[in-house]
């Protein structure tokens, strides 16, 4: 089948997909959103490539500004009342806020997203996959995606595209969605349940730095009984899920120091020491082939799940078997332990690792140092600052010396092991909504109300959100309800999200803003 | 003291150190070669700056062939007989072959040099020096070595400054003293004493992958009483040296694989196998941090050093305690053993390591491949074959899955641990010429004659030269005579050269074009 004859039946596709669902069990809203939906995809794609196309990595001040402003506007058109909310300090990022007043309403919620996202390296893109020249691709890049080139404003979009680029699934997805569902509802005529606002953070992938300063500077405008944040993927198996906390974080930067100059392998191979072999000695200490972390004290502050929670996590749909197959791995990190099962848990992962160079630039050398980025995940019961001192102690515990900085003359001459382990940020701890609150019960049942399966509930999310701050500054509850396909490759090379999910996450929300 | 005022004063020292170098000692044949180098250094630096800004990666054929060019050009100006070595293989790289008859002479020396380079990461380098774009630096990079911008043509060219670039010490400086040393006799009217043969190669950064081939296709052409072999650093204290072999090498290339698309760290951390993890835990396992290599039978075919041998290697001057003090660090890395003592054993280094990102570009993820390159440095004795083999069987003991190519879904659904492990090229083993063999002596009292202190002998170079493969096609014996400073940060970022160095090339040239 010729290049041509493929696209015009995908072309096809949407139109035959829109009479293919099933009637049964949609609701008169989701029949009103979706209408309303079909009749203009392409204007709410466009609007969508617009936002996408501005980078947004976190510490792109001029770039991140762009974004704020682009989503204000977006806000203003729907007529939401916007503005940034900001602090003093000149590094920190706005937040986008908005706000929609409804009268008789006496609940408020807080819609949360962010739009900043994580670093790119263009070079480990796939061809014509860029981080900020949103496209569509016909599947992920992994799964042999293509780009389509022949689409132009106007043509039909396929729901099974994807859209590519930093930002499309996590989390400019989140933008996407609140403020589409809000016009969505508007448009046709129904008033939400409850005053809304948006908080559009821009320096989540950043470990929220400033958002303590920024909660403290704006605490009244952000009252709210409930805050539900758009964030995170779905189920793997693209189910709904609700989800009821998530992990904390704190990223750890080690560096090791070799020779002051690069030196040639051969004349100095067997006597200058290798920064390189001594970082993975280190490395591979932390951490055996079946997955135990061996820092020792790694496991001691977790805080069990409760029975709820327990129960919850073995209702999760089995998605191991399939995921395994879908990956291409034969083997999970500690055999036997299910996806879900894991998130209970802390985890110790290599973000990065490099030392000199491989591949084409790969040359016979011993580097000046060797670096690492390790991820250090938190669950309930742990302290970001705690769980790098266990890191930090069993570094040392092995003969290294350990620096906040890079070594002196003297330091070099004194300590044959020397290291530098430096945090960017205080880290983000764990939180936890009890999955009996009455709250959460309506958001389930809201979700619920949009499709025909049970809607998974998760105790935690695998992933990080800046919860544990909020929850603890603006003494509120948090519920995490996601809108993405889970394999977005969020945080890494060829992000993309379905345009499904975009779909379908309208849908969602519209329920959300309209629950009883 | 401002920029201005410093670059003044550093103008003059040409001048004042021509007056202060000491005639004791200075053979008459070193007077002139001297005195005409003195009469066109800017002429001569002009020609070698042209030749350092063609780039020389050996796999960047177009340019290779521009490299090629200008040294037969470079030959043909000074009246050398010049063409190119080819073969039927389209991606090998020419040979630059010259030669020079010379009426009555009954011995014929080879030159050996080559102008191909090791792989560059221009984002490496220090602020103002670029791989190809040859400057003056006031010092090494690691010294605080500054870009002189001021300098222009027809300045005074002080000869403690580097010229930098890839290639200015390794080995395009062979180039540089070769034709420079002839250049120099015929204009002082001074005849050589054999006659004398060029062999400029171009892949010996690649492993010399086709030179067994170009050996045999142009034998007759190659047929010498002994090569001379301009590679390699002279002994960390500046002094002049011979070395009577080379160390052989082979590199491998390990690609782990861990799951198919990238994963955020959060959403499958702890559950999907990080492939940085597995590949530090494997690397961690080949060498202890005491510097043993623990990759089984790893020293068991090493000959020993003969006694001749180890009186040389007890006889170099100790260069550990400044060596360590310039480099940086406190420990070799295996406690006690000298720089030159390691040349006689094999070594197991990490040329470079791999697994996405860190710095600025690092993200959360779970990456789907990391990467090392290892360098195995070869003895008499070993077999670079059956080196590699030895940690293939390491790395099988260890659990894992070998490949020479990606994994198929098959293969990933089996097993837990898949590595693909891939040589380049065939290797290159190691070469000795024995020490008490009667040319090697001319060659020793050749070099002595330019210098006051005992010329260091080594037994064996650090680094690696096709020697072996020249020794065993052409029966023909090799010595080394290097012409660099050794902190020229060969094969690494800010490569170097010090001028002196090239100056005090010329007459060590000069005197071994005319030995007895």
């Amino acid at each position: 089948m010729g290049d041509e004859t493929r696209m015009r039946s995908s072309r096809l596709a949407p139109l035959l997909l829109a009479f293919a669902t099933p009637l049964f069990g949609v609701t008169p809203l989701q029949e009103k959103v979706r209408a309303w939906r079909v009749a203009r995809e392409n204007e709410l794609i466009a609007e969508y490539r617009e936002l996408l196309a501005i980078p947004n990595a976190s510490v792109d001040r001029a770039n991140i500004r762009r974004n704020a402003d682009f989503i204000v506007a977006m806000m203003k058109r729907r007529g939401i009342e916007a503005r940034l909310l900001t602090i003093p300090t000149p590094t920190a990022n706005p937040v986008v806020f908005g706000e929609v007043k409804v009268p008789g309403a006496t609940r408020t919620i807080m819609l949360y997203a962010h739009y900043d996202g994580m670093p790119v390296n263009p070079a480990q893109w796939a061809p014509g996959w860029e981080p900020f020249a949103p496209k569509f691709a016909t599947a992920s890049a992994e799964r042999g995606g293509k780009i389509v080139d022949s689409w132009k404003p106007g043509d039909p979009i396929d729901p099974s595209w994807r859209i590519t680029g930093r930002g499309a699934a996590d989390d400019k997805a989140g933008v996407f969605t609140l403020l589409n569902a809000y016009a969505a509802l508007v448009a046709t005529g129904q008033a939400p349940t409850a005053n809304l606002k948006f908080f559009i953070e821009g320096e989540e992938e950043f470990g929220s730095v400033n958002l303590r300063e920024i909660i403290a500077a704006h605490r009244e405008a952000l009252r709210a009984d409930l805050w539900i944040v758009l964030d995170g993927p779905c189920h793997p198996s693209g189910k709904k899920a609700v989800m009821f906390g998530a992990r904390g974080d704190i990223n750890v930067n080690l560096t090791v120091f070799g020779p002051k100059r690069p030196l040639h392998s051969g004349n100095y191979g067997n006597w200058a020491p290798n920064p390189s072999q001594l970082l993975v000695n280190l490395l591979a200490s932390m951490k055996a082939d079946d997955g135990r972390v061996l820092v020792p004290g790694f496991y001691d502050d977790v805080i069990p799940l409760t029975e709820a929670e327990r129960r919850a996590v073995a209702a999760i749909p089995s998605v191991e078997a399939e995921l395994k197959r879908e990956l291409g791995f034969a083997r999970p990190e500690v055999a036997g332990r299910t996806l879900f099962e894991g998130f209970a848990l802390p985890s110790l992962n290599i973000n990065g690792i490099q030392g000199a160079n491989v591949g084409a630039q790969a040359a016979n050398v011993i580097p000046t140092v060797a670096r690492a980025v390790i991820d250090l995940r938190l669950v309930a019961g742990n302290d970001a600052q705690r769980q790098v001192a266990k890191v930090v102690a069993h570094i040392r515990a092995r003969g290294w010396h350990v620096l906040d900085r890079d070594p002196t003359d003297e330091e070099r001459a004194q300590h044959a092991k020397l290291i530098r382990v430096e945090t960017k940020s205080a880290g983000t701890n764990a939180q936890r909504t009890p999955m009996d609150w009455p709250v959460a019960q309506a958001v389930v049942a809201a979700v619920q109300s949009t499709v025909d399966y049970p809607v998974v509930l998760l105790p935690t999310l695998g992933g990080t959100l800046p919860s544990r701050t909020i929850e603890e500054l603006l003494d509120v509850k948090l519920l995490t309800v996601p809108v993405v396909n889970a394999d977005n490759n969020q945080h890494a090379e060829n992000e993309n999200v379905k345009v499904q999910a975009l779909w379908d996450g309208l849908e969602t929300y519209t329920a959300l803003m309209t629950m009883r």
